[in-house]
């Protein structure tokens, strides 16, 4: 094991950790670890991409609900308000060990900045490979009074640059979120007896009743939890869409504008927007009911992309998506445009490092 | 063993498994406990109906598959064919014990007939309750050819007319099961911007992936993870329906008709049917879906009767269901001739009683 | 209790649990099952020894809080105050039912003591194992002020002698649970580039936000969930040094010197502390950390004994632990004097048995 990859080993986060111990305002950082069961997999032992953000929010729950209570005065609960677009560099499989660290990379007056890195060891062979590094953004709600934000500590920069770099992230997060405010109402309507590789074959949805361990201490869900329920309506519009096996390739960047309350009823509806020759793009929709009462609102919205796999893990064809109303048509062409951006996007960044 | 020995032993099975361990094949029961946690229940505290449901299958699908296998020949793992008509005679809550215990009260050549009982022990201040009696049936199928039925060793009945009243339970119900095998295909609607009150509005759908820990050993799911979800369902509607905190009070019999494979897809859908003054009955269709497969298929449907509770525990009325169209109205006089009997039925029980 | 009402009764713990309303107090046992599922084993199909500790301290948590309410006075929850030293006698696999019994066997003033014991039952074979016998003591706290200790109702011995040999276990433990008391503080020091076989490479630790059902009635987590996530953090240490499949052998006795809350975040840490040719001895630290305030503690601490298996089930030579500190040295040659009273105990034993 060369010295460079053992920068990115779990110890490089556990020697912060001690120093946490010490300074644990100026080393706000957090790491744990996690072995994989078959529930957390599908029937060929690929772990669910949602098993994966749920613990990477996890993480990032609670390091930045830590932080926001380290001075004195209201006690607070950090909630999920966005996460940057995910990709999954890697699969990882039943028995492996999942490590995730988490660290506080910036801090505004009402947001913390979470950096969350997962990296997959085969304990039996000792092999690890980085499968996620995960950008969160949470804001501290006040225990006593849930619709209050509470003002966030500081914390110590290593640097001036680090600062000002931390800056640039918060306002071009910002500017999304508000944007994306604006997407809402728009509902999955069935159809009825649907054609293959149509967008109407695939769609899906689910409901989920909102249980106690599904929410945090103010009896909100935690944002993991959600996206681990829109991976599972993706997962299954993907499989039905190509009947392979299929695994989460990206999540576009999801942001949380209103939260769930404890026993409310959430449905997560998706359809296919894209395919690309070995990708295919989902939308996924959350809204929430609160059952006691008439209203139901739009919670979250988001754009996963999926990829199929043959039995050596290797990406197949995946077929074309059937568009058939002039609505599909126009929403294939904007994932056509995500999906040419994030492509050369990639590529300006592969040519930079080299 | 002493005598004395035998008093102090594990309560429930100690007796029946010292007996078990000679006579096997006679003394064919068993019993357990599990603590319910706040997971296993609403926010008012109490526990879903679906989650005795599970308990009370999985107390059944052990104790007769250990019975199935106790003659030399081929292992077998035994599957739910049917449950009867199931009231929930008491409410459960959150730290309650409840005690499952399970007993064969009858074979026949292919199928074996299971008696659970459930009570509700509260810990702290000694009370019990029984909540459930319920009526299982199972049938064997061979661990090395899944679709091979496997012979059913005899039990010892305590009287000649134990066996004739079993001979009769059993005709009952196997004339029942074929019946309810031809109703299918049934899909249900979705209806755009519904009206309070009318089918369309409370009518509600979840897909579930069925993953390791949902099956038996042979890789079928478990009847009681199917229960569960359709009580989920059913919860889900009869809450939006009036708005309210609401419990389980009855399930009509449910047949099994065909197995649901790991892996699959499972869609269980429901709409209300019928309502009482205090009771609202709700249908509830699983599908299950291969995936990889074309293939969708009906494996079982049922009727959930759920009433509204206020603070105190005490029934509330329960708004009555609008019915718009001619199908629903047809529905709705079928619900009510369902109604009627089991009143019937019920009156007919406590007079011979007294 | 009326007759009739007495045959209504569940069928298999009715015998016992009649005598048990009448004699509450002698007849203090429970007894349960629960099928093993994919999640609750290894890799290899080997069940988690922390999955059984979590269903022996339950049956425990129930028996000793069920007992310390059946006197009118304060309600109360009992508390897991120590487990003595267990061993793992079979391996136990995915598939077989594992029946858990308890008796209360001793009470102090302020302490009772549970006997446990786990049997295997593979319901396809009809074989049957012990796989193990715990001792458990537990302390009732008042359900109005949590800091207060209850007093613990009497029970019947069934002889005097049973009486002093349950003081006698009583003191003794009473003795080490205080020696114990001042072991703390030590803190698990990352290595950078670890030798394999060393300490440093595979020591490990994991969080856990403690959750609703993690908890007791009166919000503290149960036992059972603590000893759960010990052992999975001492399985990957033994996994990572050996890179075979492993299973727990034993645990040493374990005390629960301070209580843990609701909404903490536990962190569980463990490192390789001595290897026998056959055996290693590993070392795991609970610290309970409450978010909101300053304070973290050590709550627990304990030795986990695990051995490596091939194929077959057989143990495999364990590669020898490459101590490199001075304080690593002193451990191991501590643990070498653990293993060897252990040995020389069981060999006492097997002695006095022929």
């Amino acid at each position: 094991m060369s010295l460079t990859k053992a920068v990115c080993l779990p110890s490089s986060i556990q020697i912060c950790r001690h120093i946490w111990t010490h300074f644990r305002r100026a080393c706000a950082t957090i790491s744990g670890y996690r072995i994989m069961r078959p529930d957390d997999a599908n029937i060929v032992g690929n772990v669910h991409g949602g098993t994966i953000l749920k613990m990477i929010e996890e993480a990032g729950g609670i390091i930045s609900t830590r932080h926001c209570n380290t001075q004195t005065g209201e006690r607070c609960v950090a909630a999920l308000a966005r996460v940057e677009r995910t990709d999954f560099l890697h699969p990882m499989f039943i028995g492996e060990v999942a490590h995730v660290s988490a660290e506080i990379t910036y801090v505004s007056k009402h947001s913390v900045e979470v950096q969350v890195n997962v990296i997959a060891e085969n304990i039996l062979t000792g092999t690890t490979k980085v499968t996620n590094k995960a950008t969160l953004w949470y804001v501290p709600f006040s225990l006593e009074n849930v619709d209050k934000i509470v003002e966030v500590p500081l914390i110590e920069y290593k640097s001036n640059e680090q600062e000002i770099e931390g800056k640039k992230r918060y306002e071009a997060q910002k500017m999304e979120r508000l944007e994306t405010k604006q997407r809402n109402g728009e509902i999955i309507m069935p159809v009825i007896s649907p054609e293959p590789f149509s967008v109407g074959f695939s769609q899906s949805s689910l409901i989920h009743l909102v249980g106690p361990s599904d929410c945090t201490l103010h009896g909100f869900v935690h944002g993991g939890v959600t996206m681990k329920l829109m991976d599972e309506v993706a997962g299954i519009i993907a499989a039905r869409h190509c009947k392979t096996n299929i695994v989460t390739a990206s999540v576009d960047a999801i942001n949380f504008h209103r939260k769930i309350k404890k026993g409310c009823v959430v449905t997560v509806s998706g359809r296919m927007t894209f395919t690309s020759n070995k990708s295919m793009e989902i939308e996924v929709f959350v809204d929430a009911d609160r059952v006691f009462e008439p209203e139901k609102y739009r919670a979250v919205s988001a754009f996963f992309t999926f990829i199929s796999l043959d039995k050596d893990g290797k990406p197949l064809p995946v077929p074309p998506l059937k568009v058939e109303t002039e609505e599909e048509r126009k929403r294939f062409e904007e994932g056509k445009v995500r999906y040419l951006q994030t492509k050369a996007k990639r590529q300006t960044e592969k040519a930079r490092q080299q």
